[in-house]
C-alpha cells in the first residue's frame, strides 16, 4: 500500500487529497478542505500546520507532494500563499517526510496533458483518469488530489491504477 | 520579570534577541543567529521552526515580536522571507504566544527616531539607548533585539530600563 498526500495550500482554504494505492493496483481517494478561521495570520498558519500534522498522523502517508504557489504578480498575495505553503511543508518535514514540490503548470500538464488547463478541466481529467463517476470535492481539494496524482505519475507511472 | 523575544526572520540567517526586564527596571540581553543548513526549502523552514521552539522552551519569553518582512520588489525574495517569518510565527503561536508584528520602518523609527535609518544606525542607537558599551551581535541578531526593544517601547515605555 502506497499513500500519497497532496496539498494545495491557501491562507483561507487549504485542500488535501490522499491517494492510496494497494499492491494490486487498486486505489482509494480521501480528501478534505481545511478552512482556516478568521484571525491573526500567525493563528491561521498555525491552524493549517496542525491540521496537516493531524492528517499525516491519521493517514500515515508515505509520500508528500505540494503545489508550489503560483508566482502571483501581487507581492502580498504571493507572500501569503508562500506562508500557507510553509505551514504545510513544516508539518510534513517535521514528520520526517520528504517534501515534493510541483508547480501548478506541471500538475495541470501531468493530469490533462495541457499546462494551461482550467481548474474544471483538471478535475474532469482526474475523474476520467481515475475511473470515477465524479469527485465531490472543493476546487482546493480537487487540486490537492491532482498534485498527489501528479506525484504518482512522476514516481510510479508504471503501476496500474484502478479505483476500488 | 518580563521577557520579550524579538525575531528577525530570514531563510539563511534568522536572528533572535531576548530582552529581559526585571521588576526593578534592570535588563539583560541574550541573542543568537540561527543559520539554517543548506538543503531543501522545507528542511530549512523546519529547522528555523524548531530552533525558535527551542529558544521559547529554554527562555520562556512572555512576549513575542517579529519583524514583518520588507515587501521586496523581487517576488521570489519576498516569498522566501515570508516563509521564514511563517516558520518563526508558527513556533510562537504553537507555544500559545500572541505574535506582534512590526514593519521594519516602525522598528527603526522606535529605536532611532528615523524610519529610514541604516542598519548600523539602528545597532548604534540600541547600544546607546540600552547603555551598553557594544552589542557583539550579527546584523540579524541586532535587528531582532531592535524588534524586541521596539515592542518594549510600544507596550512598556514607562518602565525604567537599565542594563545590569
Amino acid at each position: 500500500m502506497a499513500r500519497i498526500l497532496g496539498v494545495d495550500p491557501g491562507l483561507t482554504a487549504t485542500g488535501w487529497g490522499l491517494l492510496e494505492i494497494a499492491s494490486d493496483g487498486t486505489a482509494r481517494l480521501r480528501w478534505n478542505t481545511i478552512q482556516a478561521p478568521d484571525g491573526p495570520l500567525s493563528d491561521r498558519l498555525t491552524y493549517i500546520n496542525r491540521q496537516i500534522q493531524d492528517v499525516i498522523n491519521r493517514h500515515q502517508p508515505d509520500e508528500f507532494a505540494i503545489e508550489r504557489p503560483f508566482v502571483h504578480k501581487n507581492v502580498r498575495t504571493a507572500v501569503m500563499l508562500g506562508q500557507a505553503q510553509a505551514a504545510a511543508m513544516i508539518a510534513a518535514a517535521s514528520a520526517g517526510m520528504t517534501v515534493h514540490e510541483y508547480p501548478p503548470r506541471q500538475v495541470k500538464e501531468a493530469v490533462t496533458g495541457l499546462g494551461s488547463a482550467e481548474k474544471t478541466a483538471v478535475k474532469d481529467a482526474l475523474v476520467a483518469r481515475l475511473g470515477l463517476s465524479e469527485i465531490d470535492a472543493s476546487a482546493d481539494a480537487a487540486d490537492a488530489l491532482a498534485v498527489a496524482y501528479c506525484h504518482y505519475l512522476m514516481t510510479g507511472a508504471n503501476a496500474a491504477l484502478e479505483l476500488t
